[in-house]
């Protein structure tokens, strides 16, 4: 089997918008049900069928089985009736669209094995393959000692994040209780403000049963909790973190939001000013979130520069954990890593990217700021990355991994090395992560979609590559570009110009300086460009909405609503922004004459939209 | 479309150990994704496929669908050589079996679909089949004004009942701050021994802001965590409920294990004795875990005396929260329920049981003390339920129901009333539950198999009854069972007799009365009856196996180490018993003949196992 295959042809992997691969798709189902049903028959050969075909003529069965059938037949009604054609080109909306046929047929086919990866036991196959995936996550973030494993999804893996986070902050303090002699000599603060190599370095060197008395002391025991300091998080706050928080039982008042700027990035002086002022009067920093990709604007925060911050103030005695929340950009990594999955300086990037056909266009549409974003998360202690993301992976299939495959032990419920000696998977995986049962087939489901895809330039970059390069053309699409409504003028207000693939907007009645009104017309627009007002399979443009709100935005907005001639003044009666936004995810819009194609259409069914919201929306 | 169906065959039900439904499955499986391609095609039937017919004559097109068969094959080759054969009458071992064919074939439909049950907007279909999960859920378990939903697995249920609890014990202190006069005159200790039923009054008369701001004094806030009390658990200490108390902040230091008899059922004396002496200290009790279907054993705890003695100590001041662990057993509760979903009396079950059809014996297997402790369910405020266990639904679908609807205002991050107009799921889901991002696929199986078993008598009652009555037969034949090795006599000694549906039982050579060495020969026959020394595919009897050590069990396991002959002193030795251990979940082996037909098979496996174990351990 070839690793690395030159020349891969996305379009092959996929059924297509229009079924166009639907040949291959259940040639390789039946291909696939045929080896399971084959297993089966043939384990104990001699044993005989317990059902004897005789059966299969009784009228109750006969009946039930029609009745299964009924059901199947309203789930499919229910289902074609009821869901959003993301298939288009037509659909630019919310976080969803095609997914990877192998990841499909592989869900498929190990789910008929319903393999529990909980522990190896119950599925040595999809065990052994969790800990690959794991391996590449590790490898996709240039974690070199690192680990990761597969989690329900991206809410679950934060959680676990602020897990690590907080039980690590506490092991000093354990330490000061049980081996005394490990931090003689630190200062309550000192011990709050070790890093996390110096922790782990300390229980490198202890015993056994030396580390399980820390871990009893540890924040696990339920002491310790409000010394350990503040979680900072970007000021968009999304609600997981809330939820983390409280659940976790640091509590929401120790969250503290950290502003954004007009980009929508992590303000890093604000940052910098928050850490000191709490060092200040003597709060530590439990950690710091850093989101590469945040669900409303793509944005990525400056990682680099909160390592680089770490870095700095590690020697004015500060630390801070860091987690990068990635749930939604993670698999952009990819395009940074070359064959061999080494880091691609930036000079070099625009080359290799046109050596691989990741972009059609010979432009390189990533900053060299979102770059070094990117390098930076080998920086840090752990990150959540989705597949059920920017993997194209069915949902549901959340994914975390850590730096150093040791920090397992600071959350772990038995000893690191519980390993089946045959194994590389261990061997009771539910004592190592925050769930318990969960299924081999999305393990098979990523593990395969990586082995087609490798996590670099030949595979997985290209496929995000094309989700960017779709969103420019999206963004460079939406630029400029006006409406004539019975007269009236609508102009189109691209957000500013995406980091990654979300491309976020607003119409504006030409002149109109109401904000109030505005967000009334891309309110109403939304209404008929989603299923509230605007059907689903009779939909011919559909698209998502947000609103960014001066509690959870503060002034970040204001420059882009000043640009569009609106006073400081009307953006505080408004209060808020109300914006369209397309998560670009479709692997086709990438292509210069798919997209033009589909400009005509989709600017057509614009036209339409805004004819119906103007007609209830009054100027 | 029937509801309930007279003579469901739930033969029809599974694909078969030899396949032989196979044929309908991959024929149901066609048609669906038939369907599911033509729903692509025609959404907009005027565009044109994006991909060209030629374009599969591509070099590149072929050389990717190639690579992905050969990724596929690589996948194909790990499962079926590194899985277990749960399919087969052989296989008396951990929890895994058949799993319902209407759920497979719903999960793979919707799966094409992606939904994500997050949020309505991304999954209106699969949205709404989780609502009316959750009601199946409240309705099983009548809770009349109840709501529950999917969660990813029990670890993660259980962690959000004690998310549940544990915000519910902090609104009375909350309260006191924010509106003092709704719990005037009140001490401390009283506050934090109200009912829900209390505090949920209180709430339901208040404003929606001031709810809000009692809320965030509670214990999201971070505080008072400590002054909530003590988690106690069955003394077995599922280690889910040790992560469960380390994560939610409580602590472990906060969890106290409640001793469990001889029959691994919770020991009321002990419980009481435990509420009381804290109380004597003036620590409230935040809550009690009764497990319904035990891990090791199947075992049952008595919910209707945790519930008859909460109603006593309630006259006393003294109020805990239950949660019901009911992850393996709550699907059994469909054995009590008749059609109209009324829970029947003890004295009419045995009737409407032959009736139905849910046993082929004419017995009553349950006892009147298992009645009673799932009757009591309907008191409790919340319960843990896995589809995945004893619904037969494919990994990760858990569940959890709460006793009020309205409960969920206690953790949700948005007001109760955020439902999206037209219907009935709520707009953001993930705003009410533990999780985000969700697969609606799991939605469908879960719903789709609902429909096909209604959750009574007439439906999975059947199903759990199958499996009942093979345990009992399986029971039986252990029974007495003896074994001669060469002139050494082995006996089978089953543990005590089956709560539901689980076996355990150890082998010993007859007069042995060395505990250690009988330990020994149970962990080599279990290596020989499992994977470990013993293959997969060419296994003849696969069993798993568990440990009953002192520090977890106590001195439960004595009365049967007794009844084998050793001592207490040996016991105390050895400190431990190794039991052999079948979730007896196969859906064929209820069947008198069935059984009879694989007993032979069965009986010379374990002969042959028997013979490779006793040639390592010596006696």
């Amino acid at each position: 089997m070839k690793e690395n295959l030159k020349d891969l042809n996305l379009d092959a992997l996929f059924i297509g918008d229009k079924s166009e691969n639907g040949d291959i798709y259940k040639r390789l189902t039946n291909k696939l049900i045929d080896e399971h049903l084959g297993w089966r028959q043939n384990y104990m050969p001699q044993d005989q069928p317990i059902m004897k075909a005789d059966e299969k003529n009784e009228e109750s069965f006969k009946t039930t089985v029609a009745h299964m059938e009924d059901v199947l037949s309203d789930l499919s009604v229910r289902l074609r009736t009821n869901s959003v054609p993301w298939h288009s080109p037509r659909f630019w909306g919310h976080m969803n669209t095609e997914t990877l046929m192998p990841a499909l047929l592989a869900y498929n086919y190990a789910m008929l094995w319903n393999g529990n990866n909980v522990a190896y036991e119950s599925s040595p196959g999809t065990s052994i393959m969790e800990e690959e995936v794991g391996e590449d996550f590790a490898q996709l973030f240039s974690y070199k000692e690192g680990w990761g494993h597969i989690v329900a999804d991206g809410s679950i893996a934060n959680l676990e994040g602020l897990w690590y986070a907080r039980n690590m902050k506490s092991i000093p303090l354990a330490l000061k209780e049980v081996v005394p002699e490990t931090v003689a000599g630190k200062s309550e603060w000192e011990l709050l403000n070790m890093s996390v190599d110096e922790i782990m370095n300390i229980l490198d060197g202890l015993d056994g049963e030396v580390v399980d008395a820390v871990k009893a002391k540890s924040a696990r025991s339920g002491e310790n909790l409000h010394k350990l300091g503040k979680w900072l998080i970007p000021q968009t706050k999304h609600y997981s973190w809330m939820k983390a928080a409280d659940i976790i039982g640091i509590g929401l008042d120790q969250v503290i939001p950290v502003p954004v700027d007009s980009h929508y990035q992590m303000d890093m002086a604000e940052l910098e000013k928050i850490v000191r002022n709490l060092a200040a009067e003597n709060t530590p920093v439990l950690g710091v979130v850093g989101v590469v990709g945040s669900t409303e604007e793509g944005a990525v925060d400056p990682i680099h520069k909160i390592v680089a911050l770490r870095e700095k103030l590690l020697a004015e005695g500060i630390f801070y954990y860091i987690h990068v929340d990635a749930a939604y950009g993670g698999y952009a990594r990819s395009l940074f890593l070359d064959e061999n999955f080494d880091f691609i300086p930036y000079n070099e990037l625009k080359d290799v990217h046109q050596e691989h056909g990741v972009y059609q266009e010979d432009v390189e549409y990533i900053t060299e700021e979102v770059h070094a974003a990117f390098d930076a998360i080998s920086k840090t202690e752990s990150v959540t990355i989705d597949p059920h993301k920017m993997g194209y992976i069915p949902y549901s299939a959340g994914g975390i991994a850590i730096r150093d495959k040791k920090m397992r032990n600071i959350i772990s419920y038995f000893a690191t090395y519980v390993f089946d000696k045959d194994s590389v998977a261990p061997s009771l995986l539910g004592a190592y992560i925050l769930e318990g049962s969960k299924a081999g087939a999305t393990a098979a489901g990523v593990w395969t979609a990586h082995r087609v895809l490798p996590l670099n330039v030949t595979g997985y970059g290209k496929l995000e590559g094309r989700s960017v390069e779709a969103s420019r053309r999206f963004y460079e699409f939406l630029q400029g570009l006006e409406f004539d409504v019975n007269g009236t003028t609508i102009e189109v207000n691209p957000l500013t110009e995406p980091d990654f693939n979300m491309v976020d907007w607003t119409f504006n009645v030409k002149g109109n300086k109401d904000l109030v009104k505005m967000n009334e017309l891309n309110k109403v627009f939304y209404d008929y460009a989603s299923a509230n007002k605007g059907g689903s399979y009779d939909n011919e443009f559909i698209t998502s909405h947000t609103d960014f709100a001066i509690p959870e935005y503060g002034d970040s907005p204001l420059e882009y609503v000043k640009s569009m001639g609106f006073t400081e003044e009307e953006w505080r009666r408004a209060d808020k922004v109300t914006i369209l936004r397309a998560c670009v995810l479709t692997p086709f819009m990438y292509d210069k004459d798919n997209f033009a194609e589909y400009a005509g259409k989709i600017k057509e069914a614009i036209q339409a939209k805004l004819e119906k919201s103007l007609s209830e929306v009054k100027f």
